[in-house]
């Protein structure tokens, strides 16, 4: 491939004879150079068919305009929609997005936060792995000044950003709308402590509701998943169809999974909502097209996108020496309520 | 922010007392470098701490080690795989991918292109916008030798690497599947030629189809749509169903609106597959989980995301001088029959 020479500013120097400090301060419009200067100048550019090399840009300033984005998969509807998000602010202020997919691995997320640290992204925005729990990898972007925001899957006491939701009451929320139906025996599906602290919260929720309502919690209708996955729903609620007392309610803490629990039941004879309402979480697109329909709780994945880019270049831009750790908790989590839980 | 000050070639240079260019060299193993310099190097690089500065290496060779990629949306589930197979396909090569949306907007479409031209990309992919008709703001890359693939929405006699399905092939046999079921009035959804020539193969190989077994071709039963959204579906099959001779078939061009069409003759007692068979495209996740499940046309989109991403990157690690434009069109779509259409 033959190597192609671009415009730069020596060229447009050397064309009007000018210092090409000059030249760069009047096509940022700095202010100590004269309005003619400038107007000559970007007039001269563009004849000369100048691109700015933000590239260039970025790296006499330590800076590339790229906002690193770490996510386990970008195929799930929910993180989907939060790099969306991330596109759309970025893009608003002239940052590009880099994706990278840990598939839930630990240790690609450790060679991907590398790779980010070592192209020098100006910010990094990450939902953690199913199988990470240490996360030491993120230290390099601390210790440089390299905004870090975490979203949805956050470690606990990690001194970045964080960008979630109230899983906590979204499950208190949901668990509740079961009771209000009439449910007395609601099962729930969860994940270990180890993935992160998002299903433990959201469990604590279903727990308190339950006992604020006086209805006793029964171990065997928590069922422990490895993987969100249909396929591990459809065998959880075999599981609990076959208990000598059955559920009458699930709160299943996403919408794939309340999907194949609809789905299970209704292949068992199980009429849903009247024997057995189900409530999701995420309202991914799916769960409004099933029949029934799901009820879900909302989740705001692409204003969290935007949130959290926002986040990322507002720090890098005000180049404040310390910023405090904030965490920014979406509240607007709401029961959404569809055909598979209205009993009443 | 504080500016942190990284380690550079030219302190490992002050260090061991050797030229640049041999520290350089020596990182990267060249062979006029003896093993002994090179082990002595990447050892000293080591203790001080030394990050190789990929987009400092990427800017002195006119390079930056990323892929652009310019879709219309991350969220549609067959261009979230397109990237996800980009993005597994880049990073075994080292390259980073940066995402754009331009959210089927032919005036962002331009912008962004001009935008990740200036960030001196390595290679560009590219599934054109619905709005797009010139694709002129693609030259800049074909001039400046900078590889360029359009996948799936392709530009017609345009100068650049294409990976695309047979869409002629597919629709002919998604319509003789529905033939070979018996089906006499089938029905299909389109586009118009201004979103590219994909849904025009599509519908020349359902017209195609329907000649060579003697069914008339009715021009009633075949609905122009302006977007493949599922209120669109909704609305062509309520026209359909109108009609005075309604269709017993319908080959949909994606399953969101196959889903649409299951749905809406559910709702109007028009039985599945019975009275009225279905096939869609894309094997989209929703085409297995609904019921009764969408027969559908397989799409190869991981595949053709890593396709896409390899051809992007030998054509920038080759450097050819020209390089002569290929299609790679992928074979290997089928149909997936389900029960939407299983009437024998």
């Amino acid at each position: 491939m033959e190597e192609h020479r671009h415009v730069t500013i020596y060229d447009i120097a050397e064309r009007l004879n000018l210092a090409t400090s000059t030249i760069s301060r009047a096509l940022k419009d700095h202010p100590s150079i004269s309005d003619k200067t400038i107007k000559k100048v970007k007039k001269t550019a563009e004849e000369m068919g100048f691109v700015p090399n933000t590239l260039a840009a970025g790296l006499r300033g330590n800076k590339s305009k790229t906002i690193g984005v770490l996510i386990p998969t970008i195929t799930q509807p929910f993180l989907s929609s939060l790099i969306s998000g991330i596109e759309v602010a970025a893009r608003k202020s002239n940052y590009s997005v880099i994706i990278m997919q840990s598939h839930d691995s630990y240790a690609d997320e450790v060679n991907m936060a590398k790779s980010l640290y070592s192209s020098r992204v100006s910010g990094v925005i990450c939902s953690l792995a199913m199988e990470t729990k240490d996360t030491s990898h993120f230290e390099q972007f601390l210790n440089n000044n390299i905004p870090l925001v975490f979203v949805d899957r956050v470690p606990k006491g990690f001194n970045a950003f964080r960008v979630v939701i109230d899983n906590y009451t979204a499950g208190y929320k949901a668990t509740k709308h079961l009771i209000d139906q009439g449910c007395k025996r609601i099962a729930h599906m969860t994940a270990g402590a180890e993935f992160g602290n998002l299903y433990n919260e959201r469990k604590r929720g279903y727990m308190d509701a339950l006992a604020e309502h006086n209805i006793p919690l029964k171990e065997e209708l928590i069922i422990h998943l490895k993987a969100m996955t249909y396929d591990a729903g459809v065998k959880a609620c075999n599981k609990l169809f076959g208990l000598k007392m059955p559920p009458d309610g699930l709160f299943a803490p996403g919408d794939l999974l309340a999907v194949s629990a609809v789905q299970t039941a209704k292949k068992k004879g199980i009429k849903v909502p009247h024997d057995f309402a189900v409530i999701g979480f995420n309202n991914d697109p799916i769960s409004e097209i099933i029949e029934p329909n799901i009820s879900t709780i909302t989740h705001p994945a692409e204003k969290m996108g935007k949130a959290a880019a926002n986040i990322v270049i507002d720090n890098i831009e005000s180049l404040k020496e310390e910023e405090e750790v904030k965490e920014i908790t979406f509240l607007n989590t709401e029961v959404l309520i569809r055909e598979s839980s209205k009993k009443i």
